[in-house]
Order: C-alpha cells, then structure tokens, then sequence
C-alpha cells in the first residue's frame, strides 16, 4: 500500500477519519504509525496528499486529511473481451496500476457465456481490487468499468462518436503498438481493443477496421492474456508520455 | 500449450517419443488429437516442427517428431534483485513466454537473505514454470538461470566483460525505457538490471552506472514487482523489433 485511500464518505465535516480493518492493520502493523507522523493518503476519485496520525489504538487509526487537486485521469482506455473469471480477478489489479481510464468489457466470439455471469464482472468484485491498483500506483481514480453483452453495438453506438485514437491489438498485425500510439497527438485519448485468448474472429477484426481502429501486433511469441494486457498496456503508457 | 515440448532424451532413435501425464492429458482430452493428426512440437533447447501422432492409448500418446532448425535465442538477459519467493514462482513462466536468454538473480540491500533458500530459486522449481511460458511462447530455449549472492561481483567479474548494452531501470531516472532500447545496434545484446520492491540503493545504483549501465524510468505510477517484470520485458521486446 503506496498510498492510503478513503472513501469520501469515511471524511466527516472537519476532515477527519477514523479507518479500521485491513488498512489499519497495515498502518500499525507494517507503517508502525504513531500519532504525529503522517503517511501519504488520497481519497477515493479525489484529491491526493497527507493524512496526519491522530490517535492510535487497538485496530483503530484516527486520521486529519490534507489533500491537494486530483490527479489527472489517464488519456487511455481499454476494450477487453471477456477474459476467463479467475484471469480476470488477477487482472483487476494490475489495470487500475497501470492506469486506465475506463475498461470496456464485450462479447467476443471466443468469449464464453458463462463468464458474464462470473462474480469476476461483478463491482463487489472488481472494485476492491480495482483500489488495491490504485494504492499500489499512487492514484484515486477509480477506472469507470462497463459491460457489454454486443461488441457490434459498443463499437457502433459507444465507441463511434468518441474523439479518441483507436487502437487494435491482435496477432494478425505487424504494425508496432509503441509507435502507433506515440504518433498520435498530445492530449488524444487513446483506446486499446485486446481480444480474448485465440483472438478476434475475422468478423470482428472488420468491425473494428471498419471503425477506424488501426491494427497493431506485440510480436510473435504467444503471450497468456494477462501477460499480454499488462504488456500492452506498458507499452502505450510509455508511448504517451513519449508524445 | 501451444507447443508440446520434449526433452531430448525423451526421443528415441527413430525420432519417435512416448508422452504420459499431463502433456498427454492435454493431448487427449482438450486437443482431442487422434492418429493421423499432428501438432506443433519442440525439442528444448533445439528445433521447433510438429509431431504426427502414431498412436493414442489411455494417458499415452506415441509421436513421430519433425523439426527444423532451433529458434534463435532472445537478445535479452535480465539482472533480477531476487523476489520474495512467492512473487518469483509466479514470474518464471511470464519471463520464459517474453522471452529472455539469462537470468541473473542477485542479492541486493533490500533482498531478504532467506529468499536464497526458498524453493523458488531451486532448478526444481524453475525449470517447469519455465516451459511452460516456453510452451505457451512456442519457443524451446530455456533461460539460463544464475544464483549470485553478491551485485557487486556480479556486475564486476560477470556483467563487466560482457559486450552488451546495458540498462538500469530505477524509478529515479526519467530517460524512457523503449527509446533507451530501440537505440541501441541491430544485434547487439541488452542487459536490463531491474530492482527489488523498494528500489536500488544508492549505493548499487552508483555501482550500475559505474560499469555502464544507463537509467531509465517507467513513469510516476508505482508497480507491483510482477507487473514491472512484464512492463519491462514487454517494452524492450518491442524496442528491439523496431531497431
């Protein structure tokens, strides 16, 4: 835990906090707080700064709140088919570290049914998680998640009117993921489109090209699909800070 | 698995070789495979082709192996402060799938002294995590793992002989990985050096820069250990694509 994040609603009118449970474990336990010190803290899609040490006590620690302007959400979003439930609980993490702005969840066609239905889409799921990324990266901005049960109608009605880059990862391109979104101006959004393990079908590809998304590779080697979200986005990250 | 890998002794002289367990497993029960039929194969550490299946029997799949010439091996190595155990078994497999020609794991300040006696740094331990990546890459060469319990030897006596570009990542430099890589001559080998949760110590730092190596950054955001790992991997892969 790099940073300590609260809920809005945990800050009373005085800008105070009282946190129990795991955070508090981790403050006396592993932080070794005592009153007068002060840990790094933000709140939750708010501010970033300090939380001064109050008071100590068994499983309880009282905190005074000093936070600045929030950061700036990342120009950077991700449309992922479906991944299986128990990749996609390992994935929440890493994503909201990496730093996205929203995450599109959609169908695909080698997206299997079942996987809507798994806790891991599931906000009582992914948000826990989601926060963990966030403390680990240091921000509060909580990605915006959606599903989406058609990809044809989240590409046509979602993502159509959107004034973004759009950006299609899949083995069939040799086109580099860096140098595509290192091209694109500074301040434009970026989507990346990442399909599920054996890809997009050819139908699907279409859609996308047909909806001005430019086809990149990462490659020839075969990566596991949570090797290939967080190298993919790695790679744009540092391409955007590179524009 | 998207390559069925066999160890050279598991061949005959006839080329033909008799797989059980969970590769045959596989074979039989998600691949379906049938007699007739081929699929991809490889020798590790040698070429890549298919193998006919010539017979298939309760848990045993009997192979007529053809293979070509072996992959080249990546022009990457990577200086690895061990991580805690845990994290480490995790990270064998996503190394060997990006796809590196050595592991050196060295000791560091912030490495904990009996992390060098877990299970995670044993050959037995390693070496299946790490064709299993090799499988799911469809490639055969098997890093080379190293054990060093002094960095200072290491980059002394090992790193400093070696003809290599040689790059440094630490969160206190701003230079970007990718340009840092893709900057370097068409053949050459690189080195990234990547440190322990926590960082490299000043000290270690100096010693780095010392015998050559140059800083980069991966950004503001703080990442997990595991993440960094593929972050890194994945941003010098595509940088050497592009040179």
């Amino acid at each position: 835990m790099n940073l300590l994040l609260l809920e809005p609603e945990e800050i009373d009118a005085y800008g105070e906090a009282t946190v129990t449970g795991t955070r508090a474990k981790h403050l006396i336990d592993v932080l070794g707080v005592q009153p007068g010190q002060s840990v790094r803290a933000g709140i939750v899609d708010g501010g970033v700064g300090r939380a001064d040490v109050r008071a100590v006590e068994a499983g309880r620690v009282r905190l005074a709140l000093r936070v600045g302007e929030p950061p700036e959400p990342p120009p950077l979003d991700l449309l992922l088919a479906v991944p299986r439930p128990k990749v996609l609980k390992r994935l929440w993490a890493p994503i909201a570290s990496l730093g996205v702005g929203r995450v599109w969840l959609t169908n695909a066609e080698k997206v299997e049914r079942f996987y809507f239905d798994s806790h891991a889409v599931r906000p009582e799921t992914y948000r826990p998680r989601l926060l963990e990324g966030l403390a680990q990266a240091r921000d509060t901005r909580v990605p915006v998640v959606e599903v989406h049960k058609s990809l044809k109608a989240l590409v046509e009605d979602r993502i159509e009117p959107l004034d973004a880059r759009r950006v299609l990862a899949d083995p069939e391109f040799d086109r580099g993921a860096y140098e595509t979104v290192a091209g694109t101006s500074p301040g434009r959004r970026v989507i990346l489109a990442l399909g599920p393990e054996g890809g997009w079908s050819a139908y699907e590809r279409d859609l996308f090209l047909r909806h001005g998304f430019v086809g990149v590779g990462m490659g020839p080697r075969v990566l596991r699909l949570d090797t290939a979200v967080v190298a993919l986005l790695s790679l744009a990250h540092e391409a955007l800070r590179s524009r």
